[in-house]
C-alpha cells in the first residue's frame, strides 16, 4: 500500500500492534469491513498497514481528532469485531492513541516537511 | 515480534512507514545497527516493525519525550543512514512523531488498560 498523505499536523493516530493466531477464522472479511467502516467514519483521515510472514502486524489509523477516534470505536460492530477477535484473531494485541505533533518524509525526490 | 510492553502514558511514538525497493543494498545490516543504536540512546522504551510481502512496512518507535526523539534523529550515523536510505533502499517514507494519550490492549487473557 502506499504511504497515505495527509494534512499538516496537529491530527491524531491509533496504532494497533497485534499478533495473528494462525488460520483466517473470518479475519480478512472482518478487516475488509472495518477498513470500509472507518472510510465512511466523520474525522478518517487514511490508514496503513503491513503484517509480515512471522503474523506481527502494525496498523496505523489516522484522525482528524480524538472525538473521532471515539465515535468510531463505539460503533457496534467494531466493539462485535473486537470481541470476537480477542479469542479467535489475536494472541495478544495493543491499541496506543496518539496525536501527532509534527510529521515529514521522503516522496521519491526530495524530503518534504509537514510542519 | 512480540507486542512491546510499555509505562503507561504519556510518552511518544515515531511511526515510520516505508515503501521498500527491491533488493537489500546493505538494509538489512542498516536496520541491525539502527536497532541496536536505538536501544544505547537514553529515552528509548522499545520498538515495534513489520513488513509485508509487497514490501511496505511500519515500525513504530517509544520514547520517553521528544527529546530523547530529537537527540537520537541527530546521531551522524543515523542521519547518515536516512540520506542513503532515501536513494538506495526506499521509493518513499513518512514519519510522524505523535505523543500517546491513552493505551489498551490484550494479553491472551483479558482487556488490560494502561490510563
Amino acid at each position: 500500500m502506499p504511504v497515505t498523505t495527509l494534512p499538516k499536523p496537529p491530527y491524531y493516530v491509533v496504532t494497533f500492534s497485534s499478533q495473528r493466531r494462525e488460520g483466517d477464522h473470518g479475519y480478512a472479511a472482518m478487516a475488509d469491513e472495518m477498513v470500509a467502516m472507518a472510510e465512511r467514519q466523520p474525522g478518517y483521515l487514511g490508514h496503513e498497514s503491513a503484517r509480515g510472514s512471522d503474523g506481527f502486524g502494525i496498523t496505523n489509523s489516522f484522525w482528524t481528532n480524538e472525538a473521532a477516534i471515539r465515535a468510531w470505536k463505539l460503533k457496534v460492530d467494531h466493539l462485535k469485531a473486537q470481541a470476537r477477535g480477542r479469542v479467535e484473531w489475536y494472541v495478544t494485541y495493543a491499541v496506543r492513541v496518539a496525536r501527532v505533533e509534527r510529521a515529514y518524509g521522503f516522496d521519491g525526490h526530495s524530503l518534504k516537511h509537514d510542519h
